[in-house]
């Protein structure tokens, strides 16, 4: 699992930094994670191609998440693009969307698949046999959504010593990877667990951005591999986190922290900041294994 | 009378070139003409001080030429704007960018006034006392203006020689700059051109792109200094241009031929060539006085 930041700066893009976006490589998936605008470039940067993204996760409907969608998907027509691209976001996004394309009588020759959501409870919105992606309900000025990316539970793995051991039929292979018992050949049954390791672990990714100070994260995130969460302001500017509906450092470690996570990225950081560091010194107080993110750079878990 | 190039190419930005969009300084209004997406980065680049826009003039409703207004916008809202903001462009351009502001929640502080354009024929869409912009229909595959910003002639000079030899109070100066006779002390009449000098010529602009090869262009951009015209592509690739309804920059020159105009700025070029030097060749074949626009270059006037 790896995670290319694009962009991790508030409000506007800038000549040195980018408003959100991300890409995470999970199983085999490229999902884009927000698209604000100057994504296509961020990508063009950072060597990803293009083709191999077909599901765009946005949080809120901001301009500094998703503006740099329309032009996206424009780019991908000109590319010449024909898989299905799946856009999940908040109600409005299609009608949006579809208006700018309209306008400019450039219809996609790719099918466009829109996922609204409305719920304001965590709830499944994608799944095959690799990985899931649950919501993660935030509290921000608009209705937003973080989202929790799973991998799901692989095949066991073949016990190569036991299967030679026991002279096991390569036709069986399947089934022990499924987990399954083996009849032997003289009608004894074998136990799968006497053939076969356990999966390797599977790995979770957290995305919380924006959002103020909310403890109804934690249950969500518990446990999770890597979480980024905003930190918009530092607590010098806690008054204004709180009425603009963003987060401190500080308060990000403590989500962190009550979740038990193994490590914490902090990222939209507001402009005013000359130096991002003093949010890295904020959150270790609270919490040890903090990250910042910054435009450009990969975590790998 | 400056003109200032952000973006001066086709189709979709990359990591070293910019879509469309120019700011024209003239006569302390600073115009800016189209905005793909990106255009906010590059007025930064360029340090154009955003508050110093008060009239965007959209060209047509592709993605490379309006993209970037979405963001702008929402930049000048949160860098506190309260001016007016007038903006000219194709009929829908209002109800998609408010349909944007309103999916994020983000009405503007300040006035957001949209001018739609609907006609096919040529037409006058700002006057103050010293500039006017009037429509240049262009043949594109959407409905499509270019724009003739064409200095005001301004008072005419005093004559300081001839108004000192004939003792004028300068009571009577406002007149004479104000083209008007003057009535001297013994009850005769001073003719104006006795006391006063023609003002400095004005000077004008034509701003055409997108569009196809079209004749029709050529009376409304007659004799103007600076003729910006597109040239997507080469001759090499004219069957493409004439089906996608651009040109060439052979095409270009033939219009700044017949038009008169004094100078001849290409742009707009498509990212499929390597170098742009082959279309000054090629316009140079019929029109000697040709530049190439380039993200960050200006031209004076």
């Amino acid at each position: 699992m790896k995670l290319h930041i694009l962009g991790c700066y508030a409000a506007t893009p800038r000549t040195l930094t980018n408003p959100t976006s991300q890409v995470l490589e999970i199983r085999n998936h490229m999902f884009l994670i927000d698209c604000g605008e100057g994504t296509q470039v961020q990508l063009r940067k950072n060597k990803i191609k293009f083709s191999r993204i077909s599901h765009i996760f946005i949080s809120h409907l901001h301009g500094d998440h998703f503006f740099g969608l329309p032009g996206l998907i424009s780019t991908f027509r000109l590319l010449g693009r024909e898989k299905d691209l799946h856009i999940y976001g908040p109600e409005g996004i299609k009608e949006g969307i579809t208006l700018l394309l309209k306008l400019g009588n450039s219809w996609t020759n790719f099918n466009l698949i829109f996922h609204e959501l409305t719920s304001k409870e965590s709830e499944l919105i994608f799944e095959d046999s690799k990985v899931k992606v649950n919501t993660i309900p935030l509290d921000h000025r608009i209705y937003t959504n973080g989202f929790l990316f799973s991998e799901l539970p692989g095949e066991r793995k073949l016990d190569v010593l036991a299967v030679e051991k026991y002279k096991i039929d390569i036709a069986f292979f399947k089934r022990i990877k499924q987990g399954k018992d083996i009849i032997m050949e003289d009608g004894s049954v074998m136990a799968n667990s006497e053939l076969s390791l356990d999966p390797p672990q599977t790995k979770h990714y957290a995305y919380c951005s924006d959002t103020g100070f909310n403890r109804d994260i934690i249950p969500l995130v518990k446990g999770v591999d890597l979480l980024y969460h905003e930190a918009t302001f530092l607590e010098t500017e806690a008054s204004l986190a709180k009425k603009t509906k963003h987060s401190t450092a500080r308060q990000a470690a403590i989500v962190a922290k009550e979740a038990k996570v193994s490590r914490l990225i902090l990222g939209h950081f507001s402009t005013r900041y000359k130096s991002i560091n003093p949010f890295r010194d904020e959150a270790m107080e609270v919490f040890i294994n903090v990250d910042l993110a910054d435009d450009g750079r990969t975590f790998e878990v």
